[in-house]
């Protein structure tokens, strides 16, 4: 789904404020501000100030629905009444899904045989229509390549995509207005949407903020890409942290090496154990890619002590009747 | 723990709204406003306009910690010095000990061998002193007032408390606030003090409402207390809603008589059914005892169709490795 760019030609796509506020007024009817949490217990946990920025909350249960939104409703009418095609096993599947249901036009959505079933469940609830593929990539592009040609439907990536970016965004503008003061940002990376609109906002609003990506120590693509200097795989991608197996593009990457100062690393265990605090103490759901940026942060990965810190909680969709930490009751 | 009461004397216990408003005015600095979430999906699965007030994101997880810090903040400096203590399995017990922490006083908690740990531990965190009692209600009383003679603390009874039902009588009081045009108002019933609070607060600032109490089919003695016209035990006391066994007390049937419309039963499928389809569609931890009022709406065990109902959330505290829709996971 990825055609080659030149660093010119990516930089240039690369959303910077004006666009992510002018996203932020195209989406917020559709959308749900979502609240800022803070916990005392946390705070004296990590001897910092903690600012849970709460995407669970969102509509559709993850910050995705930002950024299909804004690129939902930015489509002219005669692109909208093709409708829209994406690949995706999750919650960008079901955000694409309620958008184009807002709008009026159809979805159809590219999902592996293996996805989440509660994430299914919910794009068919959404109206999305799905189209099932195998789990690897080259299954993924050839069956939405297929879903396009036969629908004429418009493709909209999960990520390498500037009006996902910019909605995605938006989730940032909104904290950084809650709690101006914050040193450091934290979001989860993955293809790096999330990231890359999280960077751009905080940069721009707040240039001594440091922005630092959290990632599964099992998914460690964008912390050996920012290594290397150029695009780089996993080693491999098991990781409870479903929503976080995917790959930086050269748009993302490109936004990330500006502007990102940190990828931080948080192992299986220390996802699992985050998710249970969370939902411990912020009586959360937060699903297990939504932790991973509390995860660096409760584990010690970067230097929180007294500092204020805001977290993006991406997401909350999960399998009930598998969590990772619950025996059965007797 | 309870004396013998006339009928007059109880009622002249009772809190008015004055009185609600005036512990709304001494807890305010000390508890958080909670939110009132909705959502789409449950609106349509019950044709009605549902309103969560979000107990479980008050402090301590619990509605309790409004009820405690009224009555521990209403002390004379002379009776705050010598402590306060209580008996309570659960919710109320760790409410009074960080109720008491910041006021800066001892609380000593009575609390049955057989508590759920994840409540044990909370208290202990907020710097409550557990003695252990046996689970029935002689062992109870006996180990309360040893632990009163010794200390000579002052009790804090967990409903048969006119400070402490004025302090449960605030949260109905800002869902009204912000949700002024209700039709129907929910709260669980145990022994009462949460229900009388919601009651003597919606009554009073929406007249035409109809106030319902929601019970365990399991720990049933406010249904049977109403339908026999004094106060009745339940038939037994097995349900997952291990904040719902207390048994109403003259001061809070004397209440519900007078402005509760109705009592309905959830059985215990149905309070794990809701529990869960809060945790997926709110992405809120809610306990089984915090559930029960949602119960009664989602399963059409009142007449809600096209109503506005106001339904309290009670709590989030429940031990997470002992959920009971969860297998582990593979």
């Amino acid at each position: 789904m990825t055609a080659p760019q030149t660093e010119k030609a990516v930089e240039s796509l690369a959303p910077d404020l004006a666009t992510i506020r002018a996203a932020h007024e195209r989406i917020r009817a559709h959308i749900h501000r979502t609240p800022v949490f803070t916990s005392e217990t946390l705070d004296a946990m990590t001897s910092a100030h903690l600012f849970f920025k709460c995407e669970n909350l969102q509509k559709t249960g993850s910050f995705k629905f930002r950024g299909a939104t804004n690129a939902i409703f930015s489509l002219t009418e005669e692109e909208a009444r093709r409708g829209v095609v994406t690949v995706s096993s999750g919650n960008h599947a079901g955000a694409i899904s309620l958008a184009a249901r807002r709008r009026g036009i159809p979805a159809w959505i590219v999902m592996p045989r293996n996805a989440p079933r509660a994430k299914r469940v919910a794009v068919e609830s959404y109206g999305g229509q799905v189209t099932e593929c195998e789990y690897d990539i080259a299954s993924r592009d050839a069956v939405c390549k297929t879903v396009q040609e036969k629908t004429g439907a418009i493709l909209i990536h999960p990520y390498n995509n500037a009006r996902v970016i910019a909605g995605q965004g938006t989730a940032a503008l909104e904290l950084l207005e809650d709690v101006p003061d914050l040193d450091i940002v934290v979001a989860p990376v993955s293809g790096g949407g999330l990231l890359s609109g999280t960077a751009i906002s905080s940069k721009s609003l707040r240039p001594s903020i440091r922005v630092v990506g959290a990632e599964p120590k099992n998914a460690d693509d964008a912390y050996r890409s920012f290594a290397a200097g150029k695009i780089k795989p996993a080693a491999k991608t098991e990781t409870i942290a479903d929503g976080l197996r995917a790959v930086l593009c050269p748009l993302t990457f490109s936004i990330l090496r500006q502007h990102v100062d940190e990828i931080a690393l948080a192992s299986e265990e220390e996802i699992i154990a985050t998710m249970r605090l969370l939902w411990e103490r912020l009586k959360l759901i937060v699903e297990p890619s939504g932790a991973v940026s509390a995860a660096i942060v409760l584990h010690n990965k970067i230097a929180a002590r007294g500092k204020r810190i805001g977290i993006i909680l991406s997401g909350g969709n999960l399998d009930l009747d598998q969590i990772p930490f619950s025996r059965p009751a007797k």
